[in-house]
């Protein structure tokens, strides 16, 4: 068995892209990755020729072909479940998927006015009532989970739901969002997975600059 | 045991509530509704009682509450073994977990120009080059898995993925879209469900008129 190939937008900036690789990598699951650059920012048409929507991620596993992040982890975790990436207690792991369902349908406040930039010195931006409620929402969901499972993270063991919200990470770190204690240790320890550091170093090396995602 | 209880909004309107019910109902999946109307639309303060997002639907089963119509699903497929509420097939449920992804993270310009409506008589609306290639992509996605399963739904039997997109079918029917014949049988059939019926008559039959959604 080949191992599956996983297609990737830049490292700096896509989130999507972000969520499956650190997801994946972290349970130690072998993949071979494809870079796409984007364009300019909203896309690349050479995205059509692998992906059945035209964004990114993709991933390619045998003769199955997956989209959307959160189908993609749920795909691995299934072919692989030793690996752990969903909680193994049948109530945490509703929430897991809860949660992720969430990190798909909401936040678009936060999402569109702080893109996920790996590069950006950390620096305050203007808020919005909907983005501090956003990221209000987002802490107490965090403080929860850590507060319940005693962390490291927020099921104990890493998980999906880790995964989906690690863009998030990276956005209330460099646009320097006030953040609880409990929340603040919890992100450090996410930019501290080895994982973390591969994709950081690789997008900040990165020759690309997309200037609508440069807030 | 007792059953676990779903918080709905009105079932005319509320297309996030009508997926866990119509996927619970038709699995068989015994369940106590609790309707809670819309104020004006946008949701009802008295959501936050019970929701910890403020909207529905919510399920609370046993000692945990579950959110995201998504997760509700993938919760009672996972207390319910027995009621094939995914694909058996490992592909075709990871297929199933990218559509149902999909419809939570996009077709933004139909959800928002044609608002579920049970009570709607069917009539066009004016389009735009958005919503018509939101209706392709769908039409496309639903040809794809009836042409490969056969039918009679989109993975063969009623999934998870046909509960997730049965809004969309209330949609391209009362706006009146021009579908293709396996489409156009396909929506026949989901309309037939004693589900769907029993949902559509209720809705019909509600008081509440929400003028925003009534395109």
């Amino acid at each position: 068995m080949t191992d599956p190939v996983l297609y990737i937008g830049n490292k700096n900036y896509s989130s999507w892209s972000f969520r499956p690789w650190i997801g994946m990598r972290t349970a130690g699951i072998a993949f071979e990755e494809k870079l796409v650059p984007f364009d300019m920012g909203a896309g690349n048409p050479a995205f059509k020729a692998f992906s059945p929507t035209g964004k990114v991620p993709v991933l390619v596993d045998g003769d199955v072909t997956i989209w959307e992040s959160l189908a993609i982890l749920d795909h691995v975790a299934r072919r692989h479940p030793e690996a752990g990436l969903w909680p193994e207690n049948l109530n945490d792991r509703s929430k897991a998927m809860a949660m992720s369902s969430e990190m798909v349908s909401s936040f678009s406040a936060l999402r569109s006015a702080c893109p996920m930039n790996m590069r950006r010195e950390r620096k305050p931006i203007e808020t919005t009532p909907a983005i501090l409620a956003d990221v209000a929402r987002i802490q107490s969901l965090w403080s929860g989970c850590l507060e319940n499972s005693g962390g490291p993270f927020l099921f104990g063991a890493f998980s999906i739901a880790d995964a989906m919200f690690a863009p998030v990470v990276n956005r209330l770190d460099v646009y320097a969002f006030e953040t609880g204690p409990v929340v603040t240790d919890y992100m450090a320890r996410m930019k501290a997975l080895p994982a973390w550091r591969e994709w950081e170093a690789a997008g900040r090396a990165e020759p690309w600059v997309v200037a609508e995602d440069e807030a």
